[in-house]
């Protein structure tokens, strides 16, 4: 079982996502990502998104009911839905799922966020939260059935309520309900860089034990992906790839171990 | 088995026809439109709808890909999913799914609309066409397992592109295949009015060979909606109640006959 999670970034090669896929036959789910469509609707309709850093220096969107609106029309609607059009056109018979649909993925929202505002203390509530459980017998219903299932944000949380969540806490979840041994995840980039900003900086392996340091010398949201990468292997994933999704064949590249191998 | 199709109005009770649902025995499937959405997506997006008229007077919105955007992301996405949010909610295990979803809803594309541009004839091709059969096996699946299914478009066409159709055909195919003995249809009107503008002349029966006569007094989209219901009486429909979407309970007053009953 694999899990290939696509990036939201605007230049990430979907086409050659799918035509990849199309080619694999081990048993796959996919987890995606739309956040530079999200910051782009935001904008043109007039309702740029917020970020908010916590006091630990981790940074999240902040999700109000408005945001919400938008992600569910980025994610769930525009994005979600081209990806299962490119599937239906390689023959994969996808399922486009967002985590309320079913209750495919439950979590709890976040009782609030430490934020400093200026120098004071603030504790912000908003619609975010942490995923919890997937509904693994639905999954397997539909992977039972021949369908392929294509998952995204929001997510449902205790109360029933829409709420935001990392993809890569969405993955972990996963991970931990279809014991995947692989995770695929494709991003903007040739893999983990030494330096941001040097693109032949790539580190083509890291030990699952060097991770925790890895986490400490980084900031804001790679600091939270490096988390959740961590969790992973918590939890049996046996070998994790990040993959360039710019590439012209992102998932046969990774497969064959180009990009940053976490084993 | 019943079809419950919520209108794509601004002014639906959605919360209350949720809540009715709840209390309903019988097994259903959810249908929903959403163009009030979409057209104020669209207007804030800067790429307000096109309107055509056919040749022979059935108006429909020339659906573009841009449109195709604005539709995934105001039906398959925040409409949808709000919907979803509400049934689960009440205690629905809902699962959202559009056409294209494990092609839910597969269609045929449309040749061209043939359409006067001035006094020219000119046959205009865009990303629509008509629904023809649905994943029933997949419909069942979902029943079978305890789940909702509400569906909207785009639905699929013959080269696996997205494509727009009337949620009115959708309902059409729909109830072919689950052989739906009840069709609930929602709208923003106390029902089938002798005069549009007049509330208080609800027609409150309708005999199923009065259609025809009915389809030819009326024009534009109320034409297409009128033909659309003719055709659910061929393939076996026994009872269709247009209810008023904006009641306190639209569902139960349309069960108890509330609205215009055609059988």
């Amino acid at each position: 079982m694999i899990i290939v999670k696509i990036g939201g970034g605007s230049t990430i090669n979907i086409p050659g996502v799918i035509e990849d896929l199309a080619g694999i036959d081990e048993r796959y789910v996919i987890v995606h990502g739309a956040n530079a469509l999200r910051d782009k609707l935001a904008e043109d309709l007039g309702q740029p998104k917020q970020v908010l850093t916590s006091v630990k220096g981790y940074t999240s969107v902040y999700s109000d009911e408005k945001l919400l609106n938008v992600m569910m029309m980025a994610y769930a609607g525009l994005r979600n839905k081209r990806i299962v059009e490119l599937c239906q056109q390689q023959g994969i018979n996808a399922v486009g799922l967002s985590g309320l649909d079913g209750k495919m993925v439950q979590g709890q929202r976040n009782k609030g966020i430490r934020v400093y505002q200026g120098k004071k203390l603030k504790i912000v509530r908003d619609f975010s939260g942490k995923p919890k459980t997937v509904n693994a017998p639905l999954l397997q219903l539909l992977l039972d059935n021949g369908y392929v299932p294509v998952l995204t944000v929001p997510i449902i949380d205790e109360l029933n309520a829409a709420i935001n969540t990392e993809n890569d806490d969405v993955v972990r979840v996963l991970q931990q309900a279809l014991k995947a041994d692989t995770v695929i995840n494709l991003i903007e980039a040739p893999g983990f860089l030494e330096d941001r900003n040097d693109a032949g900086s790539l580190i083509a392996k890291i030990s699952a034990g060097e991770l925790e340091a890895r986490e400490q010398q980084v900031e804001g949201r790679m600091k939270r992906k490096i988390l959740a990468l961590r969790k992973l292997f918590e939890h049996g994933a046996s070998r994790i790839v990040i993959g360039d999704g710019r590439r012209e064949h992102p998932v046969i590249d990774a497969l064959a171990g180009k990009g940053t191998v976490i084993e």
